[in-house]
């Protein structure tokens, strides 16, 4: 273990930027200074990240564990259109764990951070008797008046999810499975790969919001029945989901997965990170098939009706229920 | 406990204003909005609040606890000389605890919050089965270029404290020999608010940045010997420190303290939240003697050699140490 706090801290300033645009102090004095430009907002986000709740020691390598702490925050910002430009790193980190696994935490957080340019400015650390526990911040900036919140959706507007559904919770899978190079099929690597090391769509989120494209945008960070459902009630609505449409994953053919269907992982799974939005009709026509090689399907519509029906390739219709994850559930 | 994420979102969004200046949206998004107007630069800050750690719930009640845990990251924007502005609160909370424990803590945050204009914004939340933590983002504002660091301490400058030292240490110990109400000393129950409800320095931050008055600037939350242990590495000098100007507290006659001298609380005892400063020999007539109503101390001077001393009544010196809260060293 570090020595002192100075010593981590030193550590940590000789990893993180001393300039960066926009920063005027970063890690090492008491707080954070950051410029205040004209025209933009600032989006700010915080996300914990839990030993036992989020993360398993004995699942998920240190790397992972940074790399997706971040990911989670970066994703709430591209959520609301942000582009993320500054993170803060709350570390209690369980005494038994040593040097090398909390610089393989940062490796993870500080490779992430570079490829979306953003600068880690500052934090808190503890050393704890139980569970590790991250919180991070992240400060993000939108054009002024810009931000999509849940709310905006209504009746008539089509429905958007990014990407592929349910990988991150067929990783998972494969992950407690201990099957971990199920070799024979080709989805079991993306799966893990997309659990592991999932990446947000910071770079979407900012161009629906700079285009006013997007009348509503959530993250399906606890599962597309789940943040689905958090949207039509901050915008008063319901929707209609198309079973064909959903970006399901194939499933290996692993005994051990047998339990969960296609469908139940595209529904329910959670932390693919993907951005689900609903655009008006008359904008729909500016939706591309795919940005920057991420594929946006289109996945049904709202409607005024006060819930979710899944309509199933056979034409009946299913009601839907938020399954995703809910701590005060659980 | 509430019986969802979103009712507790809910009672959160209703106790927290949806109007404040600046905020463009609050709790209840993914992420909260603020504007970005000129002139001024932003300081962020997050501080960790644990169970067993920071706080003891069998000694703290949990208004307290809330209190306490917005009190420190509010220290820390004062000790850039930053006006706070707004805050984002993350709570695990364990299982074992209840609504009326969760609302009470946030009772202690919003009262506090309230009594200096900061807007509770958002954050995140979880049930966890292990000990409670807290982790508290605080974002202020402080003219541009003037937020003042911990680095800018030169030799000759006169150093400086507000308020009293030793006093939430006193109280901690107070606490701890279940002697709650020893009203036979008027101290005792000072020391019990300082340390149960302490009052960071935001108003004497500020004024000291407005005015560029400091050179360097930081908190006493680890302990005058700690904390000005890491003004002097991060300037790169040295100080002494006159034992009979320092302000420490009047010891209530009570034998389970006995092992505690007036002068160790007040060298190292932790969390009184008061401001340690330093002023440039031109400045220092305009430094008073008190700030709207609170005493501030002049108790020694920088030097250029890299070491603490004590010099006491008689005229000899003591080589300090920093015997102050450090994680890493527990």
């Amino acid at each position: 273990m570090f020595r002192s706090e100075e010593e981590f801290v030193g550590w940590l300033r000789s990893r993180t930027p001393r300039r960066a645009r926009g920063l005027r102090l970063g890690v090492g004095d008491d707080a954070a200074v950051i410029e205040r430009s004209r025209g933009d907002d600032l989006v700010l986000k915080t996300d914990m990240f839990i030993e036992g709740v989020h993360f398993r020691r004995d699942l998920h390598p240190p790397r992972s564990i940074g790399h997706r702490a971040l990911a989670r925050s970066l994703s709430d910002v591209a959520a609301m259109g942000g582009t993320p430009r500054f993170a803060l790193i709350s570390l209690a980190v369980s005494k038994r764990l040593g040097d090398a696994w909390i610089k393989q935490v940062y490796a993870g957080i500080l490779a992430l951070a570079a490829h979306f340019q953003v600068a880690v400015v500052g934090g808190d650390t503890a050393v704890v008797p139980g569970p590790t526990y991250m919180d991070v911040i992240v400060v993000g900036e939108v054009h002024r008046g810009h931000a999509v919140l849940r709310s905006g959706a209504r009746p008539g507007d089509q429905i958007y999810v990014s990407g592929a559904l349910g990988l991150s919770a067929l990783g998972l899978h494969l992950l407690r499975s201990k099957k971990r190079r199920p070799t024979h099929h080709a989805n079991a690597g993306q799966a893990l790969r997309v659990h592991l090391y999932p990446q947000p769509r910071c770079t979407l989120g900012a161009y629906l919001a700079d285009r006013r494209l997007a009348s509503a945008l959530i993250d399906v960070s606890d599962g597309l029945s789940t943040d689905l459902d958090h949207l039509c009630q901050a915008s008063g609505v319901g929707a209609t989901i198309l079973q064909e449409r959903l970006p399901a994953p194939h499933l290996p053919s692993n005994r051990l997965i047998r339990s969960e269907s296609p469908l139940r992982l595209a529904l329910h799974g959670g932390e693919d990170y993907e951005l689900l939005f609903t655009v008006p009709p008359r904008q729909a026509a500016r939706i591309p098939r795919s940005f920057r090689g991420l594929p946006i399907h289109h996945i049904g519509e709202i409607r005024r009706a006060h819930h979710i029906l899944l309509k199933r390739p056979d034409g009946t219709h299913l009601r839907l229920r938020a399954k995703g994850y809910d701590h005060f559930r659980k």
